[in-house]
């Protein structure tokens, strides 16, 4: 710069130099994917976070809104937001993920992005209330042992959860990477059910009712698990070990001959990461990646590996074993065990061809 | 919502209900301090990040943009950003403050708001290449000790710093919170010492130059301590052990007799926050604040501790102390050490008085 720059926007944005990384729409208001390859550590941007409406993205005035707590309850209240906010907070890092993400890779097909694939999973730090204490102020019954969750959405999405996981790690959160929730995160206030997928983790959150079974609620039977030999498998909600490299991946080319660095998550509902090993010959031989630490339970883990690139064609993969020791499958594993006809939860190993030419491409699932 | 909601946006932004929560200019194109009191987590928000600047933000294409090393070296290189995306990564969570943080209240006045007297600092989780890879690649020769590092923006901006700070942590970052560097915070490319006075961090840089001792650029002068007796006091560039109670804060008010919660930040350029007390009575007596994990070196640390407000006045304000044990001085303390002449890296214990009203105002420094 031989001249002096610009004013300071109050808000800032990106660099225009960045205009490419946003999310992708999948439909202008249902859906969209984050930029996984574009990530640069655990916490995704809140810009950047991946999205899943079931109708669209509310409008919610916070001055307005009130959480409705009843049902198997001692004292039924309702919270203002500034009720809920002067409660005792805490901050927590954890993943969201949708259990569709990657859900066309059942039926086989090829990655056709890493954003596209894996880019329906971020990380944000969120910051709100224990569940918990909330059940503490109304009290709940002897026989309340499940939790229905409404939305103020225009579906009045809701969904059903064991009072078990309230009583856990449920958060409800009205913060999101430091300042309040995004709208397409369920401002002003989510239900974070950390680990379970995606669709549990209502927004907008407007009413909880302590019930004494499973509420049957539409979306309940909309996500069971199809399985092989016409059998379906119900609220089995937490998020598998998975990890996905997306440096390199398809796309991309490996401009000269040289050292480069393998890049990417991991993650896992049922805990910390343990262990990332990665490929270079599409899983013959694994070598472990470094973990970036602080490694957080239930949150992406950042892993590296070098990477010498001589014109030799390659495969890279990952494949994350988490605290409790369980590994990532292969798709053959995975297919094994729960069919082709699910379309939820997909958590195989995937691989990216590095061509002699440094191109990028993909494998077939 | 009775109808359906918006489209989801590719970038996203803050709900419109958020619309106060930006950066206050202090100046069009030098300063903007970071709206302390209402972040939620010890992740500042990147478009809320303080900046300060000395030509304005600068505009640099990242494909134009270089890095020469040079000097005391043995092999002078010049990167592209591509070179440097291409090496060792990692991600580090840090504070960065501006040594002129609160330096109005060397002369005494009062807090104006948490903003102004304390927003000069911000945290975020930044990507990018240890700075002794780099020197690695180049190779220091034997008699090097100082690095003169040089951005891209219309001033040229300068500052020189030991070779040890390089060898130990310092980083050239190029991602700040999972995307790419915001344009206020030195897109593509800056220098991260962390611990050290915002104004070391050099933004945009495109140089680095190894020497034999200090540089004497003109900004090491103009942020040198002025001591009691004349004295002064250059290349002390550490931020000590500081924190500050940001919710409640002046402006605030208790709205009804009941429970709240005493919310702040903690930090310390020499390592992680071993400590953060909280005083409801001016500094008479002090009970342990809860830390929030993962607690991390020369990052904000967040603090909470129950607060009963029944109309009786209190005075509210909170203490730090690291790992190495220094803990934050009382103005007095401070005044005693280091007089009233400097303008840089005040650090004393700040007060909020609550009224019986519940309204919360400032206190003399």
């Amino acid at each position: 710069m031989r001249t002096p720059g610009a004013p300071i926007p109050p808000y800032g944005k990106p660099s225009i130099f960045e205009a490419s990384v946003v999310r992708a729409p999948r439909d202008a208001t249902m859906v969209a994917v984050t930029p996984l390859g574009a990530q640069q550590s655990a916490i995704t941007p809140s810009g950047l976070f991946f999205t899943r409406n079931h109708a669209g993205v509310a409008r919610i005035d916070p001055a307005a809104h009130r959480l409705l707590v009843h049902g198997l309850v001692k004292t039924p209240l309702v919270f203002t937001m500034a009720d809920l906010m002067r409660l005792p907070s805490v901050t927590r890092t954890h993943f969201i993920e949708c259990s569709g993400n990657g859900e066309s890779l059942w039926q086989g097909g090829a990655l056709a992005s890493v954003s596209l694939s894996h880019g329906l999973a971020s990380c944000a730090v969120w910051t709100g209330v224990p569940l918990r204490v909330v059940l503490e102020a109304v009290g709940a019954q002897r026989h309340a042992a499940w939790i229905l969750a409404e939305g103020a959405d225009g579906a009045s999405y809701d969904r059903s959860f064991p009072l078990a996981k309230a009583l856990d790690d449920a958060l409800l959160v009205y913060g999101q990477n430091g300042e309040m929730l995004r709208p397409e995160q369920g401002f002003p206030l989510r239900l974070l059910l950390p680990g379970w997928e995606g669709n549990t983790n209502v927004k907008c959150l407007r009413r909880l009712e302590l019930g004494a079974k499973p509420f049957g609620e539409r979306e309940e039977l909309h996500y069971a698990e199809l399985l092989p030999g016409g059998m379906s498998r119900e609220d089995d909600s937490v998020m598998q070990t998975k990890s996905i490299v997306t440096d390199p991946s398809v796309g991309d080319r490996l401009g000269a001959h040289g050292d480069y660095e393998v890049r990417g998550f991991a993650w896992s509902g049922s805990g910390a990461i343990a262990r990332v090993e990665v490929t270079l010959d599409g899983g013959t031989t694994w070598s472990d990646a470094s973990l970036e630490g602080p490694v957080l339970p239930k949150a992406f883990t950042r892993f590296t590996r070098p990477l010498r690139f001589d014109g030799t064609p390659l495969i890279v993969g990952s494949r994350a074993t988490d605290e409790t020791g369980v590994m990532q499958p292969t798709r053959k594993a995975l297919l094994a065990t729960r069919g082709v006809f699910s379309q939820w939860r997909y958590n195989a190993i995937a691989y990216w061809p590095i061509a002699a030419s440094g191109a990028v491409t993909n494998a077939p699932a």
